[in-house]
């Protein structure tokens, strides 16, 4: 059977990422069994006319029962480094993870859903760069409807979404990513709970109200936070308030590189 | 050229709807020029195999330059029942459209982005079956919030989504759009604005903590409305609150229908 | 502390169905570990304001680490309406699980997602009322297409949506799940896998090539199918081709209930 | 009445972007009446605690009755450094246009819906960097699975997506977008058509499977066409095969930079 992909191309064109996205499999990440949503890619020589991508899947399909470390995303790029006789690799691992969270009056725990990406990627030589992606709700309350209005103050829930990139991929098994989701939800003007009694809800309203935050302070706070994360090597950051009072969102965003 | 479609059926299988999905054309609905997503289907005879898809995308291009009323909605179904020889038809529109807000003290003009659908039933000799869906925005403010706490309250935005039928399909086109968003908005804790000055944003958080509501009471104080509309024969309702305490909303629904 | 929920309302309107809903958890559904999406609700009497929603959200994380059968949706529904004081409960669980797939030349195993919801509604004295959703992908080729052309035909992947309503509330754990998948994937042209080397591809593209349908063609087959289905009580299927030679699907749908 | 945004900020941190998400206005581009969804933000200097949100929502507003060419992003850009007392502004709108397509060998005319996003950044001296996304749907035909059949060969839609940095900003508005899009159709196996009779799907069928290609020869040829337009600066590319024989796509990647 001939082998269209081996065919000679004389394009001329090195691709830098060809592969398969949108696979769904279920996968034990964070000691989780989680769903995640992948997208796999390895650099094609400019020689070759395409990639065997049934192999990428084989690799993800290696890993199912398998728990993952962050360090073991290293491993999935080598085995396509390998396998696909290519010189780079990169993954993108999508998955929501749960948090446990204990209701600040009752103590009632609950699980709150968490929005993760790990985006590895991989050259022949080299050590692995690895990008942490993290979406955490939060309240947020607004300083200025607070100080204009005679009594209540609007708010509603928002969203902090980084990318954190770590320098040292020795150390990327010590990122503790349940640290990382308290630290941005602190920044909040409170944090979320799924489950709430009403001396829950109580202590909840209050603590937003005394602690009233525009998306700049949300976002500046976060900032400061981030910088003191260990093994950092840069962020971006962007948070959205999804406004009670308008149709559309508050939002502000920043950048920024720790790298000589 | 053989016509595959002509070909006779023996599976003795009438389908009720079959035709097109994810269309979309820029259309003229209620003065405004809207970008349609259109499903549009017929019913298909039991002795033939395939329908003609490509005469319902012709239909649809033929009323891209022209203004269209809600009793329009019919004439596209005409035309498919006579262009594919059949004896039912279906369509549903849905689109954005933009109502004039003024802000409550600054009186400043903005428009706010409402969520439409028109779905269109009719049978060969029959008048039209018409349901006119709507998505709404204000904002909510929690009773329970309220009164717990010593101060503040939490709110958030909300939506709500109706499904209005009407019987008389003579006095379609007398139906108000823009009346009916004005009354289901008019239920939330306050109505929300695109542009709201500092003059506003104390008006309008003042409103929504002066009249609290849990979402069950938005549903009750929505049904209350509609069942004031002229010549509706059936509505449903949902109210969704996107909570700010949690990551999860607040839900309720009602359906009722007045036929006898 | 006020229990403002528990307030009495003279509105003298039974909400149908209040509760929570973008809930996510996960659960252990199908022997799988599944992140699901809910929706939970209950009726309110007229004479009350609101209903305690966390308690809702409390029903949930109780089955969070319980291996769920079908029938155990009657659970949940059966506590809703113990700890909610109610005589009605609904429950929607959404989630996507895996079906192994084997490739079927080279037999090389993958697993292949499937989106499914377990539908439940349940009255005090009465058994529960289940409906399964199931969306199932696989390859349709155009019969048209592959008769008008000297060579070839437009062929594209499809997907397949059921809402299944099974009678006999005594066997709901007979249900096949697996089986309904298989059932449904074996009428479009061919069905499709996440690994395919060369040999299946061969396979696959001359199956469908031999297997030519009209969406309408795969939609009475499904129809045929489902009525052979023990216990059915009612259908509904719509079928969608995300059509390769358009931006649109092609789209049929038929719905068939055998109550007497 | 007190302002709070102008509050002093003590924390050191520009912020390099704040502002307003999720606007829908209805705009005029290209001169169609388009559906904009738009993100708006500036920079913040280091002692302002917030932005006048408001007055970037008026701005959008003053442009909802004016015919837009590319370079009139540049004046809502100075606009806002101006209302807004900053050195920087971005502003992204993204809307669906429509190209007319006229049927291979019918010539019926129809109106394919094509994704576009307009990106503008602009610095207090400087000229607007313009960005222009583009998301172009057309047919891919398996090279691989035509061969090693004995007849037929699995193909689906695709959609390429495009980011286009253009260098001499005097000249953006003679950027023809509709001969861009006109440019990437034409290197999938076949274009697309809303409206095509049984000659044209003859046509369109033949065609496909006379020019087979991979997803990665999609992109070359994509990016070999980028390369000769006129003033083009940098450019991202990516294509994505819905594969009809997988529930995932195959995907491939890349990224130029012409400038020194």
């Amino acid at each position: 059977m001939i082998d269209v992909q081996n065919q000679i191309d004389d394009r001329g064109i090195k691709i830098q990422r060809t592969g398969i996205s949108g696979v769904y499999l279920p996968l034990i990440i964070l000691n989780q069994n989680v769903l995640a949503k992948i997208k796999f890619t390895v650099a094609l020589n400019k020689n070759t006319r395409g990639t065997h991508m049934s192999r990428l899947a084989e690799i993800l399909t290696d890993y199912v029962n398998i728990s993952l470390k962050i360090s073991d995303v290293e491993k999935i790029l080598r085995d396509a480094i390998e396998k696909l006789e290519t010189n780079f690799s990169a993954v993108e691992i999508a998955f929501k993870f749960f948090v446990k969270k204990i209701a600040p009056v009752s103590e009632r725990e609950s699980l709150l859903d968490i929005d993760c990406k790990f985006v590895g990627e991989l050259s022949k030589n080299s050590s692995m760069k690895f990008i942490l992606n993290l979406a955490v709700p939060f309240t947020s309350l607004c300083p200025c409807s607070k100080e204009i209005s005679d009594f209540g103050a609007h708010n509603q829930r928002s969203v902090c979404r980084v990318q954190l990139e770590f320098s040292d991929t020795e150390k990327l098994d010590e990122i503790n990513i349940f640290e990382i989701v308290d630290l941005i939800e602190s920044q909040g003007s409170s944090k979320i709970f799924p489950i709430l009694k009403r001396e829950d809800e109580k202590f909840v309203t209050e603590t937003a109200y005394k602690n009233p935050k525009f998306v700049e302070d949300i976002l500046r706070d976060i900032v400061l936070a981030l910088r003191e994360i260990k093994n950092l090597s840069a962020f971006e950051v962007e948070c959205e308030n999804f406004e009670s009072i308008h149709n559309h969102s508050a939002f502000a965003f920043q950048k920024e590189n720790f790298e000589k």
